[in-house]
């Protein structure tokens, strides 16, 4: 193990200085960790203070000097967004190096190309950062779960909308109030739609569902539902009847334990989703993350744990230099990739039809307090062959009611259908609420 | 990935079935599933009726003719038990396989022995399956969490225990007629000491210190108290305070965030522990395992899942065959084994003095109903500097007191001194319970 092996990181944020951090205080940690040299990092400003010691004379503000730069074995991308960044890592495969990254967003919508790109250079890419921050989830995913037939992963992928629905759940306060406490915290951006909106856990969802069935999906068609018109009353309601309110990813196989290896229906979505309060997501709080995989024959596992940082996303991205350092120690000329490793796609995913999903529903209605309208609206629920759970009245002022239903799981078009037609039902004010329930 | 890999399975029991049912059907898994071929198996009785479709002419009731198969290439320990399985495993090593095993009686006691044989052979041992089940916790540790100075290992790790103290919680009964019940559904032996007495988690967390610490610790040394004597009183009261009981095995290093490399002092031990209601491994329920991995600077990382069964296991020992034939898929002749994954031993471990371990503790006292005696213990705490968190008296009948005293984390030698002396107070009765909290 005294071979060195020479690495170039490109960007030197929060991600970046975390790496250096853990690479360069390498006493107590695997002795594989003392392999790893950084010999070069691309920073955007030379003169910029830093919090964090470095050797300036290892650094340029040309991230493709580094790139092209034939000592550098591994190219550990730490830049985000999507340009420069994707040309950076294709431009490192094409030159022959392996690559290391954090970067959701390219892999979510790039990832078949750089996949395409490393399996004909030899080379790997790996992103153990992408999702979940510390949480060792794709190579669990990509290696320990391989004999399984997987049928489900459900996540809770973005700590800062966790950590606002948290809050809301803890103090009933009301949306707009808790986001601003988390900015000031630092837990949420200044723009806080990436989050908030669902875009960030949509770029996570695609990631793992390509990994955990073998084919990627078109990352833009994933339904993406928010928290930002969510209100504490429905939290509240859940509350009460049992459930959390949880932003969850969901991408799921339409058929359970399907032996199919050609094309095969997914149906993803992100969107605030009740959670039973026995289910192990319901106790994931704060910034936390977690991530549970359904297969066969494993059943369910859980990996939870930090979903953002500076150390804990190091600790991912180290993970990954150790794995390709280890790999590297073992071969001088490796005849092919280890096909677990270098998640090839295999089969054929697409998106099923919304309206085929099979779906529980919390549905929450504004009425006219009159007697009998429980009945209209479990009638026509019935005629849909919609098989409802509860119906709970809660009163309101001025001879308002509040109603709410949770349906058994029936698929999503028939729940869609029922709702049109309660929705012209005289005695309906409005659909006030729709969530799905876990 | 048409080139067919051959492997050789010793045991086809429960974990034994559960690998061919997943090798032998391919569709909608991996297609490196497909790379791999059962082509022998040792039974202990060729004319067994079985559940499962094999062969027969690919049957034997000499183990050792596979481990000597020179076209078999890699070696399933399915057998259990400490002889002839780390006979066999040396020999399969030996003649140049690599193995994978569940046994964790084996890998616990002869893990050393083991390593430095696989080592000298250039071949693997894999051993997912003997911790957690189907839960992914030994490759995460050995690949994903490398970059970390861990600091903590915290495991419920054995599902028989954590069933019956589950149901005792719940239901308010009693260790014996829980234990009945446990047997009756299959969740607990006929002879149920290795597991309710802590001895089989005693050997889990003896595997994930050697990983976790990088060096291993004599097994037999390791403090070890199970839950048989573990009254319903005790578990009532901690959940009167806020704490459900556990049976936790636990592998500290003493010194947080250490830079050594060199000899660590570890505070190892299995007991029923009290976790704290918001601590993520006190909703672990059931027959499920989970274990909490603390380090810098990742923090706190928790995996959860199944701890046993033929499925979650067999799922476990598949993820190590595919990891094997993926490596030997990617070059013929390795020039030396990824130091990840053949997880040598870089450090020197010793169990530290058990007084020196810093505990939580939980008393219960049965006193005199007398004014003062609350004083009288404080003072005693007081003067070891013990630092009390709570000290709550619950009246009993015939002018007797139960008390219990939660204390702050010291080093447990003080408490010892303190509790030396508290039992010869003349109010005390005697020193009912003493457990550590988290």
């Amino acid at each position: 193990m005294n071979q060195i092996i020479d690495i170039g990181l490109l960007g030197l944020g929060t991600v970046g200085s975390g790496v250096v951090n853990i690479i360069n205080s390498p006493k107590g940690r695997h002795p594989l960790v003392s392999s790893i040299n950084i010999a070069r990092i691309a920073v955007k400003d030379l003169n910029r203070p830093r919090s964090i010691k470095v050797d300036s004379s290892i650094l340029t503000d040309d991230p493709f000097e580094i790139v092209n730069d034939s000592k550098i074995k591994l190219i550990v991308e730490a830049i985000g967004g999507i340009e420069p960044a994707r040309s950076l890592i294709l431009s490192a495969i094409k030159s022959g190096k392996s690559v290391v990254t954090a970067n959701k967003a390219v892999i979510a919508r790039y990832g078949k190309e750089i996949s395409d790109a490393a399996n004909a250079a030899g080379v790997y890419v790996l992103i153990e950062a992408a999702v979940g921050g510390g949480i060792p989830i794709i190579e669990p995913l990509k290696q320990s779960l391989g004999g399984n037939r997987i049928n489900k992963v459900t996540g809770i992928i973005n700590g800062t909308t966790n950590y606002i629905l948290s809050q809301m759940t803890k103090e009933g306060a009301n949306y707009n109030d808790v986001l601003k406490e988390a900015q000031s915290l630092g837990y949420a951006e200044a723009n806080p739609s990436a989050d908030v909106d669902g875009h960030d856990a949509a770029d996570k969802i695609a990631i793992l569902s390509g990994l955990a069935f073998g084919g990627p999906i078109n990352r833009e068609s994933i339904p993406t539902k928010g928290i930002s018109n969510l209100q504490s009353i429905d939290i509240n309601y859940a509350h009460q009847l049992g459930y959390e309110i949880k932003l969850l990813a969901i991408a799921q196989h339409l058929y359970e334990n399907s032996t199919v290896n050609e094309s095969i229906p997914l149906a993803l979505r992100v969107e605030p989703t009740l959670v039973p309060n026995e289910h192990p997501l319901s106790v994931v709080n704060g910034v936390n993350n977690a991530i549970l995989i359904e297969g066969e024959p494993i059943g369910e596992v859980m990996f939870y744990g930090p979903g953002a940082g500076a150390g804990p996303t190091a600790s991912a991205v180290v993970a990954d230099i150790l794995n390709i350092a280890g790999i590297s120690l073992t071969n001088e000329t490796e005849k092919s990739l280890d096909p677990l490793l270098s998640a090839c796609s295999w089969r054929n995913c697409y998106l099923a039809n919304p309206r085929d999903m099979p779906q529980k529903s919390y549905i929450r209605l504004i009425t006219r307090d009159t007697p009998g309208v429980i009945g209209s609206i479990g009638n026509i629920f019935g005629q849909s062959q919609v098989s409802i759970q509860s119906i709970v009245q809660f009163d309101l002022t001025n001879s308002e009611a509040e109603i709410i239903v949770i349906t058994h799981k029936v698929i999503k078009g028939k729940i869609s259908d029922s709702l049109a037609k309660i929705e012209e039902l005289k005695e309906v004010i409005k659909i006030a609420a729709h969530f799905s329930c876990l």
